[in-house]
């Protein structure tokens, strides 16, 4: 945290919003509520409603359109879950292309796999880059690296027509609602299934099974429709609905159970803070009530 | 839900608070809140205030001194890990004592187990159980079988002297404040140790390592001391801070991963909605950040 030296705000100091709660009221009639230091960022877009703040206990936090999407404390476990899991199903990943994820979370932890050639990051909203880039300099570190191509452009279009370019698909949207509403329909995985080489592997954020188990019901019916193989695997993230969020992987012929090998994991675990083998195959142990909207 | 039939409450309808948000604000600057339909009791015993309500997304909801303890919806989750791991891990349990949990989740769990005998079920706070039996009568639904003893008394006096006599004690105790601050000490778990036979396993909840990081390192501390297999495992309860609680399994003889039998599940899997075979092994892989805090 460096306060005092922070320069680059948007809002002046002098009339800062100070010392108040922020409230995610979510689809239902239950919130989460984090104290608030200062707003340090809104911006309306045409997209979404971008806020940052500093929290007394999370640091640094985003939301859109209200909902909390990262913060710095807690952020490293959706990031870590959403690549490594399937960057260490995939043998040889070396060409990934990630939809969403401006803030570069999820390029951070790609580029940890010494295999990577190129990431393709499409963000429809380029402000929510830029932000990242300067209130979550840790998050964004890698969006400069060489072997990152960023475009600003709507997901859904950016994979229509592509064949069998890609390695590893990652779907790092927001919530249903708005901007990425596309994001979970069918049109756009039977693209995506497209946009994948024979042995590619899509995984993409599936929410909570408390809160969206409908949802779920939904994506699993439309991957079991294009893939082989189908799993949903699950993360502890304390600031997101329910504590939980899910993921579903779609992979056209390696398994992330089976062909799993835990050895690799060694090489980069140490830069980790959340995942590693033991915890790859424990996130796909489904509870009963889970494995029951899959059926 | 039969809220028209509802005769015991100690609130009358005309004046029930009506339409409100329950915030928990924990001990940290981060809150969750439950939007209520309305209170349905309110009691300040000499251990603590206890608060009922029904809510929009949670049915109905036990608090203690403003700390949510369960509600219909999602406690399954906690009562069926804190009861089928040890019970699950020791081969044949048949004398079990559950300090705390005077709602009866946990009793409910274990008699689901064959082999038990006796339960003894040590609450401090008789007005616990009576509310539970009022209002949430499928979660208290076993204090009544006639192989349940209930005691209403500190826990911590009545495990001392007592020697080599349970298979299982569950610690199902609330957050370490107020009357369980001496659940959490390790002069109670040396006789709790004591209270234990030759091939004992105890399990406490043992809180979020998001938010009670040093306790967690406190009681495995404690809990090395004492016993050969110290084990913590992990449960995703949306309505706890965090979305998460941590258990810790000690135990003098069988080893939860090693000496479990994933057969035995079979004959009640059925019953359960969180717990199973893949959930056992896996709720014992911790995130890095977790076993950091074992070191």
């Amino acid at each position: 945290m460096q306060e005092k030296s922070e320069v680059n705000t948007d809002i002046p100091n002098s009339s800062r919003k100070q010392d108040y709660w922020f409230t995610e009221y979510g689809p239902t009639n239950t919130a989460i509520s984090l104290r608030v230091k200062y707003k340090l960022f809104e911006k309306t877009t045409p997209y979404q409603k971008i806020e940052i703040f500093e929290s007394y206990d999370h640091g640094r936090v985003m939301a859109l359109d209200g909902f909390i999407m990262l913060t710095e404390k807690d952020e490293f476990i959706y990031h870590e879950m959403i690549a490594h899991v399937p960057l260490f199903t995939h043998p040889e990943p070396t060409y990934v292309l990630v939809i969403g994820g401006g803030d570069g979370g999820a390029v951070r932890e790609i580029l940890k796999h010494e295999t990577i050639k190129k990431v393709e990051l499409v963000e429809i909203d380029e402000e929510v880059v830029n932000a990242a880039k300067i209130y979550f300099p840790q998050v964004a570190s890698h969006l400069d690296d060489d072997r990152v191509e960023i475009s600003f452009q709507d997901g859904i279009e950016f994979v229509k027509g592509k064949k069998g370019v890609y390695d590893v698909i990652l779907i790092d949207s927001p919530d249903p609602i708005g901007p990425a509403v596309g994001l979970f329909e069918e049109s756009f995985y039977k693209d995506a299934f497209s946009a994948l080489n024979d042995s590619g592997i899509i995984v993409a954020q599936a929410e909570s099974p408390f809160v969206f188990p409908d949802l779920i019901k939904q994506i699993n019916s439309i991957f079991k429709k294009y893939f082989p193989i189908v799993r949903f695997y699950l993360a502890n993230v304390p600031t997101y609905a329910s504590g939980v969020i899910s993921f579903v992987l779609g992979s056209k012929k390696f398994d992330p159970i089976k062909d799993f090998n835990p050895n690799r994991v060694k090489k980069i675990v140490q830069s980790l803070r959340y995942y590693n083998d033991k915890i790859h195959i424990a996130s796909f142990a489904l509870p009963n009530f889970f494995e029951n909207l899959l059926k």
